[in-house]
């Protein structure tokens, strides 16, 4: 079940510079862009849409795009969370914009993420689309999250996951279009392997003709075993982070790891004969710049032990 | 297939120790052995007897035992590599000495480990088992190492796995004893998920007797992963090391990860429905009180992020 191709979806960027309390100076950000730009990755989440007061690291988000050395084929993507965000988003030349529609199983979680409920966003989710679809974006995710466990609200219910799909299968059914992708998120670091495979499962179930993307972090460990379950059950899609850069501003945990890390589950593809269209050395060479730029031993492996070699 | 108990077996205080440049001072290597006491774990080795020339950290190595609150249910252990440490090992008293045989698959390693080829070593196990028996040593087990990979050789073939089982096989058959134990090893951080399935697997069909223990190394970030994909097949022990300490001093790459993290893969298991036997809150003090110790952020994962929060 393994599948042949896995693509990541580079996060570092954004997933770091949102929650660094420094302000780290723009060209080394660049930097790092221009780095990742030159693995063969192919999408490259480069910051966010939001309020410099929520956020101040990404205040100067339309300034770095403007710097960063845009290749072809790469797609630089941004991301938001209100009409604010993406009208801003949408005035930066050469962004890769996307409708994604977000779904929320947590209220404490949706308040402190987006100051809004999880009821009042997972509604305005159908209204959404057709406003991206009017707007000449394509809908290509629909994200659950947290679809495995809360900080503020204990484990997930299966059943909110599940319902949520149901939800989506609901509006895809009544707009007429099909969501590519179903993105399921452990924000928090709460999944575990076999959860993994039940929650894919169950989506899957649900919406059969949707590939299923996995957004997973390391906080407690158990990152590279998740996505490894994910293999096994065939899911080819993760987002991660170089360096295993970032964490989430809002869930409430300060010096834990953060996202799974590029590189290291990039080994991991390649060590089971997973093809991943990216140059692993070169990745390692973006991964040791980060490094250098956020000042501290960050948590990724294989750019501290460096690859097999194999002679 | 997910085993409904694992034993972990502590490895921490002798590859955090053999390994750090620093000599730590007797008092907190003594307190960390003391705090790994009050966590459920019933095996903890403590140190290795080895020369003080090659591995200064374990020149104390017998006042550390008799300093050691030692409890009873718990096996402390020592390893040796030769008979002059077994001789010193086997006058401390309160110390769980076991009969292990250790077979290696690469030469340029053994010769760095021990200072002797691997065919010399392997050839010298059989003699080694009469002569652990002789001094009233139950045999516990045989380890084969590295088992999926070299820094120096490369790649181990499965057939070099193959046959030192089937060498096992052939002295356990002559000399009419059964090893309760194979230990599949990868030192040197070569492992990955579907090779730990291929190997153990292997090992298992030639030895179907034996219960399988992995020690792994997350030096390439595939730690969890490779627990897993054992967990996946029914395998029931694991060295490991709290907070991730330790590494290997032979296998030549500085600033590399250590061995599994003891406290990150307990709380997988329990996630998992394992049990383990141990309180995972005092292992995460445990692994705490090492941190503090060392005097720099290790690699282990829970210890900064904290147990889930299920309110």
């Amino acid at each position: 079940m393994l599948p042949k191709f896995v693509e990541f979806r580079e996060e570092g960027p954004r997933e770091a510079f949102q929650m660094e309390k420094k302000i780290f100076p723009l060209e080394d950000r660049v930097a790092i862009i221009d780095a990742l730009s030159e693995t063969g990755l192919k999408f490259i989440q480069v910051g966010s849409f939001v309020h410099p007061k929520a956020v101040p690291g990404m205040a100067d988000i339309e300034l770095l795009c403007s710097k960063i050395k845009k290749k072809e084929n790469i797609r630089y993507n941004g991301v938001w969370l209100n009409k604010e965000g993406f009208d801003r988003a949408r005035k930066v030349p050469g962004l890769y914009l996307k409708g994604d529609l977000l779904f929320y199983t947590s209220d404490t979680f949706a308040r402190r993420n987006n100051n809004r409920s999880a009821d009042d966003i997972n509604a305005d989710q159908a209204q959404l689309a057709d406003y991206y679809l009017a707007n000449g974006l394509q809908l290509e995710a629909a994200f659950i999250f947290p679809a495995f466990g809360c900080n503020f609200e204990g484990d997930t219910p299966l059943s909110k996951v599940v319902n949520l799909a149901y939800d989506i299968k609901k509006i895809s059914n009544e707009k007429g279009f099909k969501l590519p992708i179903i993105g399921i998120a452990d924000t928090m670091g709460w999944a575990n392997p076999e959860e993994i495979k039940r929650r894919v499962g169950a989506v899957r179930e649900i919406l059969p003709d949707a590939r299923i993307s996995l957004h997973l972090h390391d906080t407690r460990g158990l990152g590279a075993a998740n996505v490894y379950a994910g293999l096994e059950i065939g899911v080819s899609i993760f987002d991660s982070s170089v360096a295993g850069l970032g964490g989430c501003p809002y869930a409430g945990h300060k010096g834990a790891a953060g996202n799974i890390c590029t590189e290291d589950m990039v080994f991991m593809c390649h060590e089971l004969g997973i093809e991943t269209g990216i140059d692993l050395e070169k990745l390692i060479e973006a991964s040791c710049l980060a490094e250098k730029v956020i000042g501290r031993q960050l948590t990724g492996k294989i750019m501290h032990s460096g690859v097999l070699n194999r002679h």
